[in-house]
């Protein structure tokens, strides 16, 4: 079953060498759930084709301009475009007060319902939480209240058996329930266990996004063992003063939360426009975790269950 | 003297076949004027390597989104540029509302001083008189309060006869006089009329922007004469109901302006994203009025004297 993150934009509040401000699609089973909406997040769905149907949620994790300031304008072409479905927007104190002065000032009523659910910057909360997945804020420190989000796929059911399907010629019914955990009992009152009915379900999988943020290694604990986690790495370690003043990470700070945590994967990405090449901050995160990626736009990343 | 326009973004609401959200770069003896700023009008500002340095004025027509929604990128931007020169905004009561609430929630501190003008929807006024310049609002009619802008050039001084100077070997300070209008008198008495010792000045140029608005003849007399004219085409004849009830114009309403005003070119835009090609709008406004061009992203048009 799908699990994959497309990464929309993944530059810094100045955009350099073609980067975009910070957008992304998750996709988990066929549903999208964005993550942070920069300025011209539409443009590059369109450029992407993107097929939005299927959003019913986005999260915003802050305030600063290149992780919000695309959403009204993707808000406003979703209801010339003619959407009804509804759109959850996840985000802090005052995102809805600045969409709906928007919307009353352009005179704009909208096709669609438009929830607003106020994150809290304090704590592990559930904000989401449906079959397929569960959406978790987490506490970022950043100059204005931030959180990065988790998503945790909801641990899919056994796989029947074929051969113990016609062995045993099982109805419908009774597989709903075997593929559920259950064991089959037969005529003659034999219990065949579930196990040997099933193979085993793939492991839940699991994503976090942690943007912006300055190093904070209690939230270790809180992403442990994720299949994937996308980290901002804004400086490289010779402007590790200015990381800590402006509160974004290194790229090794990231790393080493990726290597504490124990996660299948890491992406990089949030680079601050002075560095001419990514060449030293993938080289830095790798010394400290290997398997580091640096996040391209426009490319979409299966999130894998770990080993 | 330089008089030129660029245009940076003329699609509509829904920007189809690669075009942006209204914008454009109005130069006036090298002073950057910006009209309109919709949604990445930053990111065409890098792509055309303009430079904003001698940006100091900014005016939004109306508080749709694809007019106004990339002036908080820009203004941060801007900023974490370093930029200290002040900037003005010019647009309707709401915008100042906006653009502070979403400083203040972002924690922005400008580096620059950014002044708001708030514009009337109702009579041409003044907004900005330079030595350049004089900037006028003009009443347009859309579904919220929406003003056009006509931009008129300062006359410039008299030329200066290089024959005269030799002549009469007329010093820097006599210079000054007769550009300004001055006659000579030499020390025998003799007069020397300004038209002897000149050649005129050229003729003042103007430039007028409406967008967006239904088809409006009463501006006819404000627009009367002007070098160029951006006027909005959003439908061609076939859909004039659906211009009339959204309160746009079509291609040949826009024309029908120009003729009236006699002004010396048409530029079209903001064409709906239901047309596949731009061939009939022109074609219907160039029926009405011939010097009629469609606006294309990205190109500078330069302002000429009515002939």
């Amino acid at each position: 079953m799908k699990f994959e993150v497309t990464i929309l934009g993944c530059g810094a509040a100045l955009a350099a060498r073609g980067r975009h401000p910070s957008s992304q699609v998750v996709n988990i089973r066929g549903g999208l759930y964005m993550v942070d909406c920069g300025e011209g997040t539409q443009e590059r769905i369109r450029e992407n084709h993107i097929r939005l149907q299927r959003l019913g949620y986005i999260f915003i994790s802050h305030l600063h301009g290149d992780h919000y300031l695309g959403l009204m304008g993707l808000i406003s072409s979703l209801s010339l475009l003619g959407r009804e479905k509804a759109i959850t927007v996840y985000g802090p104190q005052g995102l809805k007060e600045i969409i709906e002065l928007q919307l009353s000032l352009s005179k704009s009523y909208l096709r669609f319902p438009l929830h607003f659910v106020e994150t809290s910057p304090e704590g592990v909360n559930v904000l989401l939480d449906t079959k397929d997945v569960t959406v978790y804020s987490l506490p970022l420190r950043h100059r204005i209240p931030t959180t990065g989000f988790i998503f945790k796929e909801k641990k899919a059911q056994a796989n029947m058996s074929k051969e113990a399907i016609s062995k045993y010629k099982i109805g419908v019914r009774d597989i709903h329930l075997i593929k559920q955990g259950g064991d089959l009992t037969l005529e003659n009152g034999e219990v065949i266990p579930h196990e040997a009915l099933t193979s085993p379900a793939p492991e839940a999988r699991s994503y976090a996004y942690c943007s912006d943020t300055s190093y904070l290694p209690e939230n270790v604990a809180h992403i442990r063992g994720v299949s994937m986690l996308y980290h901002e790495a804004t400086f490289i370690e010779k402007d590790i003063k200015v990381a800590k003043k402006t509160r974004h990470s290194t790229s090794a700070e990231a790393a080493e939360m990726a290597k504490a945590a124990k996660v299948g994967q890491l992406i990089i990405g949030h680079f601050s426009s002075r560095y001419s090449d990514d060449e030293v901050l993938l080289k830095e995160a790798k010394e400290v975790f290997h398997n580091t990626l640096v996040a391209e736009e426009g490319k979409t990343y299966q999130v894998n269950a770990l080993l």
